[in-house]
């Protein structure tokens, strides 16, 4: 038996790619058997790179519960999360993750994550992108402004 | 001599603890000593646990470059990146990442992502939130879709 919401994310995929909108992705997040929101890979028709299918489905998802997280939600996913997702995922503190394909077979269709994946173990002094630090001191600032703050939102 | 870029960013962060729209943080992108866009955290304003600033302000650059990479392009950020953000950073391709804060910084402010970067370091079998593969052999299906596509735009 197929799972039907997991079914429903390959049809989204595949339906990407077919309307030519984004990438070979989909993923939609349910609550109590019910799904809130779908979500594909919009990242070229929208010349947005953070628009992966995850993102998308979480975002649209915390529109339709009107909070900024997700708890007792589970995310069906055609692919295996990349580091941004899986970030994204951990911030909407989803209860699950249900995924079809994995990192190595979308690396194998040209969408190739396991080069950010190891980006993550190295030191920042060692990443391919430089990371510089410059004027902590000042940029505590906006932590003292926060911790003083009475009527903050914590999330 | 404080570097104006950053500088501005601080004053955006602490801006947005003023005006109650999200947390402490803010992020400008820069291409060729030009202030491309500019980001400040809005998750508990939107509703959106994505908007953190250094994802706003790359959102806002596509936005105004009308593509979906900003080679060339330098972030200047007043907190070291979380691991989403540092994703979609290398998803974006930019070309460097100026940080003022660190991590840890952040945490002893209440803004704790070292817990989602140990989940990396985790096997999917170990993580906290649950990952279960199912349907793989029925989502290889967007992946051949997306070889057989001739006009497709890949990224």
């Amino acid at each position: 038996m197929p799972n039907p919401f997991m079914k429903k994310a390959i049809e989204l995929a595949v339906e990407n790619v077919r309307t030519g909108r984004g990438g070979p992705f989909a993923a939609v997040v349910v609550k109590d058997g019910r799904i809130l929101a779908e979500g594909t890979n919009r990242v070229t028709s929208t010349n947005d790179p953070t628009a992966h299918a995850e993102m998308v489905a979480i975002r649209e998802a915390c529109r339709t519960v009107g909070h900024f997280q997700l708890t007792g939600c589970e995310i069906y996913t055609t692919c295996e999360p990349c580091p941004m997702c899986l970030g994204a995922i951990y911030w909407a503190r989803l209860a699950e993750v249900f995924y079809a394909s994995t990192g190595k077979d979308a690396a194998a269709a040209g969408f190739d994550d396991s080069f950010i994946y190891e980006q993550f173990e190295q030191p920042i002094s060692g990443r391919k992108i430089p990371m510089i630090q410059l004027m902590r001191e000042e940029a505590l600032q906006a932590f003292r402004a926060w911790e003083q703050k009475a009527d903050k939102i914590p999330y």
